[in-house]
C-alpha cells in the first residue's frame, strides 16, 4: 500500500508541476537543433518567467558574422525587450551548454534568478574561465547534459569530415 | 643646434602620423559625451583598423533596456559588419573605461589585436574580475583616463542631486 500511494503522490506531483527543467530544456535543445541544421554551433537557449517562455534563441555566430550572437546573448536582449525592462529578476534561463565569459558577464549585469545549463564547457565555459556571476544567481548544471554534448560532438565530427 | 633639430624630427614625427592612440581616444571620448547628454554612463567606443575608424558608438543600455548594449559590444558587431567577417584581426578598439567580464569575453571571441582603453573600473573591469582575453590581443590602458574618469565622476554626482 505504501508503495502504491508513494507512486499515486509522485503521479499527482507531475499533474500538478508539468514545468520541469527538463521540460524547459527540451525547448532549448529544440533551439539548439534548429543552431545545428544552420551549420552553426548546437547551442540553444530560452528564458522563462512563472512558467511562460519569453525569449528562445539560438547560436548565429556565422549567419550574423557575430562573436556577439550567442544564444544566451539574444536571449538576454529579447527577454528584456519582452519584459519592458532590462534586469531580469524572477526569470530562469535554460542553455544547453554552459555559458562562456561573455554570456555570464551579460548574467551578471541582468541579475537574473537562475541558470539552468545542460553540457559543461571544460575549455571555454565560466566556470573553467573563473567569470563571476551576480550574487542573486542560482545555477543548476547538469540538465539533459548527454543530449546536449551528444548534439555538439555530431556537429564538429560532420564538421571534420 | 641639436635642441634645434631634435624639435624638428618631433615636428616631422608627428607631421607623419598623427594617428596616436590620443587622436582615436578622443574620438571615443566625443562618444562618451553622447552617451552622457543622454542620461546613459559615459563610456564611448570606436574600433580602428589601418587608421580608418570602422566603427564607433556608446552606451545604450537606457535608450535600449538591454544590458548587453555596452558602448564596446555595439562597436564589435558593427566592425565586424564592416569587415564581411567575425574577426577583428588587425583591429584596435578604443574605449573610455576598462572592459567589463562581458565585452572582455565578447573581445576575446573577436581576436581582436589591440585594446586601447581610457580610465580603470577597479570595481567591476575586466582585470579586477580576471576576465581572459585573446592570446593575440595587446592592451594599453591610461590614455585620456584623467578626461574618462572625470566625465563618469561628473554623470554620477549629477545623478545623485
Amino acid at each position: 500500500m505504501f508503495k502504491r500511494k508513494s507512486f499515486q503522490n509522485l503521479i499527482f506531483a507531475t499533474m500538478i508541476n508539468p514545468f520541469t527543467d527538463e521540460y524547459f530544456m527540451k525547448k532549448a535543445l529544440q533551439e539548439a537543433e534548429m543552431a545545428y541544421e544552420k551549420g552553426e554551433i548546437p547551442v540553444g537557449a530560452i528564458i522563462v518567467v512563472a512558467d511562460k517562455v519569453i525569449a528562445r534563441s539560438h547560436n548565429l555566430t556565422e549567419l550574423l558574422n557575430d562573436v556577439t550572437a550567442h544564444a544566451e546573448m539574444q536571449s538576454i536582449t529579447a527577454a528584456a525587450n519582452f519584459l519592458g525592462g532590462k534586469y531580469l529578476k524572477d526569470c530562469t534561463l535554460y542553455v544547453t551548454l554552459e555559458p562562456c565569459q561573455m554570456c555570464a558577464g551579460a548574467l551578471y549585469w541582468s541579475q537574473i534568478s537562475k541558470i539552468v545549463f545542460g553540457a559543461r564547457d571544460e575549455q571555454r565555459g565560466f566556470i573553467t574561465m573563473g567569470t563571476k556571476l551576480h550574487p542573486k544567481t542560482t545555477v543548476v548544471s547538469g540538465v539533459m547534459a548527454n543530449e546536449a554534448a551528444d548534439l555538439m560532438k555530431r556537429f564538429f565530427l560532420e564538421r571534420r569530415k
